[in-house]
């Protein structure tokens, strides 16, 4: 038998020997979507399903079973941040040791493949390429969820997978408070003339856009020896710990708002990843809670910040600088206001801040019928142009602009999606808690973010993992999660804008 | 007992390990010089160390131990492929199982630190700062040595490790060859007027020189989906298999040769990797067999093939096109003078042919040097300058353009130096034996290389590490190594340029 000590080394040396092959797998995928030349997919699927064969072998194995055995049955000798450690380990090892190690493995294959796949079938406007591989996809995500929560549904147990306690049930009442403030609001907005952003969409050459990327991570103070930028077709961000962390975005030439929000919705990401506490940068605690509260962070300083009257004061000159043509005899509150332009459209991750959740909800109503088998892969371009359709009555003209925009189901995420729409709404009730000791307008106009960017350390940053995400979030703002305050802000804010 | 059946088959999943284990490495080895943030070394070292660990076991384990012994008594069942694995291996583990594991880990480790450190130390001309890793390095090679080979002296040691089979004897007498003949042709040349290189050292904007990359790639036959580029201080090549090859090169905007000729050179061991056997894309055969015989291939390409007239007139027009102003006026005749040009200078990847191997020279003599403990790390530069105003007559103003331009010893290469020039003289022999078949001056005129890369396929490249470098080299040419080959190609084409 293990003593508690030996079991407390070998705990640490285990969580050290998961970080380096997530380090290395997280690297592969990297490399696969930034750098690597396009005919080495087969080669990183060989060496993917052969490391997560490993870390299979790892978070599974008989030792590490003795490692958590022991120590649960001496609680009182584990100080808080091990009893969580263990935890989650524990759930962790129950959940997998439930799924067979072969289509564990053979799933991680297949996944390296799919974005493959996912990249050309988008850039070819070929969805049929892609919809074999989605229905695998979806499948083992039953299978899986069937094995691991048999009782459940299988849709709230990857939504649980994303946001811990994240139900359908929760998802309908949150979409539905949502709903019946936005509806109102969009068709006020149709009524009145629209906001004129023709201000973004001069031709700003990549080069500038480059440039500005650069000053973007130096106003969010992202501390560039330790996070990197690159180019992909979809931006995302990637930690291989708290000291390496790399965010990526995307240049369109004509769409000035585009890289810039990308850069700083990633941005937010990264501070987080990177603000986790030192010594719990090699351990199980040492990254992001959930996505919900990732996404509070980079939606806090894409949206509350980046797309506030402040900060597009605070950046304007520098873009004069650089973009001297486009914004000469332009302001800010010009700017302002196309950043903000509401307008129901085809692309997500360009969608404004209130129109963004109803491309949520088609997503989730999507999703959620995948995993009912209500919706088979092969029907599901004509269900998501038909929402989208009824939700932002917007004609959906081929699938690249469509059901194969994002990267989520291709990287095997089912049930994320909800996610951004949370994370919309904890940050609006995250920065009325912070105004209580920080002035935000002032700090965001005097350039220097340190005093925003310290209270998100001390109150959700540095915790990494430790607490559940709702608890994390309730700590911080010091009461329960209410939608109204995202709501609030989006009627305060657009009224003001559009004269409503 | 294992079967001999069964160790088949677990020989092929350990190969298949390994092959992952070295794909994450490399991959992590190569981010941190092409992408990684500056301050991101210590996370690097940390996942190094712990993957170098877990390969450390996987090639000494008992497992391992039982397949190869099992397999070993066992010759008649194994084909000729499978014997020449099992050799390998066997040897590999018996060398490393005399390496402690915990001293393996940690030179791992240091080599990530001094690849920082020297990038560093090159940067700002600090050789103090590389000092005191370099004395590591040494000492760690000399421990090494003692371990793995004590009856042995240990440059002879590792000089085998590079190109199996080599001494210093071998190299004496390489040398020795090698000076008989380059020391007067080099007096001769400086006693008549040198060739003007005017022409190289206009300014060329890095945008072009990068279109003329892929040009170049093109011309070689590189198939771009399974070989990518990069930029990095020092250009290498490395492979993740044979399917996931990247070269690097580097881009000076007043020396139109350095970057042209680092990516054929790199080009022609990207082309050996991506050769080798489809069966044995995933074992221990299928890549390089030594640093000699490498570098014959990356050495033909650049001099015997990129050096030549032919190749000059062939790729004259694209240069044209793309530095129409740079070009305008000039004659491939004068193109072909400057980049054959000889001159004794400091930097070893930028020297002549015929200067080459003096910069080998300096670094063969020190390497002895140092791991005959008569010359200590600390007093190196003095030796490296004086040895350099002693071979080439050049004064060496800072270590920087001396003996920290290299990233050979601070990435654990010692004794990889003589390889160079071995691989000149070998190329030298293995083109006058491919005469005899192909038509090489036809053949690089028309522009399609295909028949001089299928005649390298099928004497050097699906080999792999099948043979023994030597045997390898003489069954391609059917004769002896004999540098004479070489020497008679220098003294013919300078004589020819120089009028002497």
């Amino acid at each position: 038998m293990m003593t508690v000590q030996e079991a407390l080394r070998k705990l640490t040396e285990l969580q050290e020997k998961l970080r380096a092959y997530r380090h290395a797998t997280s690297l592969i995928y990297y490399d696969g979507v930034t750098t690597a030349p396009r005919g080495t997919a087969a080669n990183r699927g060989q060496t993917l399903s052969i490391l997560s064969g490993i870390e299979y072998e790892l978070m599974t194995g008989r030792e590490t079973v003795e490692i958590l055995d022991t120590l649960s049955a001496h609680p009182e000798r584990l100080d808080e941040k091990t009893a969580r450690i263990v935890y989650l380990m524990s759930k962790d090892l129950k959940e997998m040791a439930k799924i067979p190690q072969e289509e564990y493995v053979a799933y991680q294959t297949l996944l390296v493949q799919a974005d493959d796949v996912w990249h050309r079938a988008k850039e070819e406007n070929d969805y049929a390429a892609f919809e074999p591989i989605l229905a695998q996809i979806v499948d083992t995500h039953i299978r899986f969820a069937g094995y691991i929560a048999p009782d459940k549904h299988p849709y709230d147990h990857w939504l649980n997978q994303y946001e811990g306690g994240l139900t359908m049930e929760k998802c309908d009442a949150f979409f539905a408070a949502l709903r019946e403030r936005i509806v109102p609001l969009l068709k006020k907005i149709a009524a009145v003339p629209q906001v004129d952003d023709s201000i973004l969409r001069q031709h700003f050459p990549e080069e500038g856009q480059r440039k500005l990327s650069d000053y973007f991570m130096e106003v969010l103070q992202l501390p560039r020896d330790h996070c990197g930028i690159a180019t992909t077709e979809h931006p995302f961000t990637i930690d291989f710990s708290k000291y390496d962390v790399r965010i990526t975005t995307h240049y369109y030439e004509n769409d000035f708002a585009s890289s810039m929000f990308s850069v700083v919705h990633e941005g937010g990401h990264a501070l987080y990843e990177l603000g986790v506490a030192d010594e719990d940068a090699y351990n199980e605690l040492g990254s992001g809670v959930s996505m919900g509260i990732h996404e509070s962070q980079s939606r806090f300083y894409e949206n509350l910040i980046g797309r506030s009257r402040g900060f597009i004061e605070l950046i304007f000159p520098k873009l004069c600088e650089i973009f001297p043509e486009q914004f000469a005899g332009r302001t800010p509150e010009e700017l302002y206001r196309a950043v903000n332009r509401v307008e129901p459209s085809l692309i997500r991750i360009e969608a404004d801040e209130l129109t963004y959740a109803l491309h949520i909800m088609v997503r989730y109503e999507i999703e959620r019928k995948l995993m009912n088998r209500e919706l088979t892969t092969k029907d599901l371009p004509a269900e998501w142009n038909r929402l989208y359709k009824e939700y932002l009555g917007v004609d959906v003209p081929d699938d690249t602009h469509g059901c194969l925009q994002d990267s989520h189901w291709s990287g095997g995420s089912i049930g994320y999606f909800p996610s951004y729409a949370l994370g919309s709404a904890y940050g609006a009730q995250l920065i009325e808690k912070m105004r209580e000791t920080v002035d935000v307008d002032k700090t965001v106009a005097s350039g220097d973010l340190a005093p925003i960017n310290a209270w998100l350390h001390d109150h959700i940053w540095q915790y990494g993992r430790l607490y559940e995400p709702s608890d994390l979030f309730e700590k911080a703002v010091d009461a329960k999660f209410d939608p109204a305050y995202f709501t609030d802000y989006l009627e305060k804010k657009l009224s003001e804008i559009y004269g409503i």
